[in-house]
């Protein structure tokens, strides 16, 4: 964690410049990874940003009036930032409704990731949500508690953080719930796709911390890797305003957790869903 | 829904003859599925039956000290039955402790169904898990009250239900939640990949009911879709021993719902999760 100064306009143009592809030919693209000093969040390309390149790829193979409701992804191997990745995108399915993509993502020539992404238009039907839960301060509660926390995770430090107290990071909890206000810190284009591939970004922070304190180990050193990653998008969001990231556990076993996390926005709308597994391996 | 007489002895081996593949080499196998007449759970080829081949032929490339651990997987296509599937399998990634597949499913050359599963060698960490909710029956006490539910999913009922009153099928309620407890008839063998694809075949069943539910109107006809699907198996489970199967809506929105289910032994141990989303087409 850093604390950098300014407004964070400088970093969330940074972030925008990470979502510009190269565009290589016979839908391959190239996204450039800037190299990072480590942080505790990593030890190599942060998963989030790998997820957000490939969707980047898959959205540009996509007509504008289909929008990404969900991806299902895998964290095939270890990536490394200062270095390309190069994305792959197979356009499967081409439906009136629906178009579905996959993409694979390679560094030296190897998988380090694959996704299928699907893309509907819009149409209306269904008004049923996951309600926020009771026990959550809004941000500005918070604030008066507490400065946003800077996070840098492959990018410099894009987002800011309000941390719930009882289910941050920095607690000691044996309560298996990680919970935060993340937003970007400037404002972002008025780009649907773009807003998608930010929270695609953030929705890799979070969940295995959730599974470690599930194990009540929070404080100890582990080797914690993401294993796959879903992502449904259920109504339009924005990286740009406050998004509640609600994130519990629901099993571990065998090294393995997932935690299963929503996303609303300040008025309690639910607009995302996550799940991710995480492999946990902690020294007996 | 039928109520087949006898003791399903022949139900269950002809569900064990629907996932004998045939091998074509180079990693392609072809399913044969078996001409079903439409039942109100199907308007083709069950989406669950599409899954279990998928993950069938998946294990047919994987070391058997490599056990399923998630599989994520989308609907392109609906399918036909009296017709043969080709099962495609790439070996993305061989690794010491995690081998993972992608799978493409046709028919006629078209995909209707891809999919990409991890297995994991076994090791020791984690005892946290899901309970099973309070409020519900165990076996014994609902089959003092109703007989089993015979479902016919593409094949003759190889499986037998209990519906958990208030979250059932034939209830109108709007309450969204499915629950029931579901077993094989009879005893499958002691290979813990035929249960892994006797679990993801019944996995399909129940989520657009819940998320059906979410909306009030059950009883009316609606076009109902599964999308995606992705099944985690946390903890051995065997199909032929009853399994809560506990589904929650958890947002409907765009004609799109998503539900989430847990499954547990009558024990209660958590054994796997379940998330899928669906389209559920009501008419205005």
């Amino acid at each position: 964690l850093s604390e950098p100064p300014g407004t964070g306009a400088r970093e969330v143009a940074q972030f925008l410049e990470l979502l510009q592809l190269e565009d290589l030919g016979g839908d391959v693209f190239r996204a450039w990874n800037p190299p990072t000093t480590e942080t505790r969040f990593q030890l190599s390309l942060f998963g989030g940003q790998v997820a957000a390149h490939a969707l980047r790829a898959a959205q540009l193979t996509v007509a504008a009036d289909h929008g990404i409701h969900s991806l299902h992804g895998y964290f095939l191997r270890p990536g490394k930032d200062g270095a390309a990745t190069e994305l792959t995108v197979d356009r499967i399915r081409d439906g009136r409704s629906f178009t579905t993509r996959t993409v694979v993502a390679r560094q030296d020539g190897e998988a380090i990731f694959n996704l299928t992404a699907s893309f509907h238009r819009d149409e209306a039907g269904g008004d049923f949500e996951t309600p926020i839960a009771p026990d959550i301060p809004l941000p500005d509660e918070l604030l008066g508690e507490q400065e946003s926390r800077f996070d840098r995770m492959g990018v410099e430090s894009p987002f800011e953080r309000l941390d719930v107290p009882g289910y941050s990071f920095r607690e000691a909890s044996d309560v298996p719930r990680r919970a935060m206000w993340i937003r970007l810190r400037t404002a972002l284009p008025d780009d649907a796709a773009l807003h998608h591939c930010a929270v695609t970004f953030l929705s890799d922070m979070g969940v295995l911390g959730a599974v470690r304190a599930s194990r009540g180990r929070m404080g100890e050193p582990a080797m914690a890797a993401s294993l796959d990653h879903a992502v449904w998008f259920h109504r339009p969001v924005r990286a740009d305003e406050w998004l509640l990231y609600d994130i519990h556990a629901r099993s571990t076993a065998s090294a393995r957790g997932l935690g299963i996390g929503t996303m609303h926005t300040v008025d309690g709308t639910h607009v995302v869903t996550v799940a991710q597994e995480g492999l946990v391996r902690l020294p007996d």
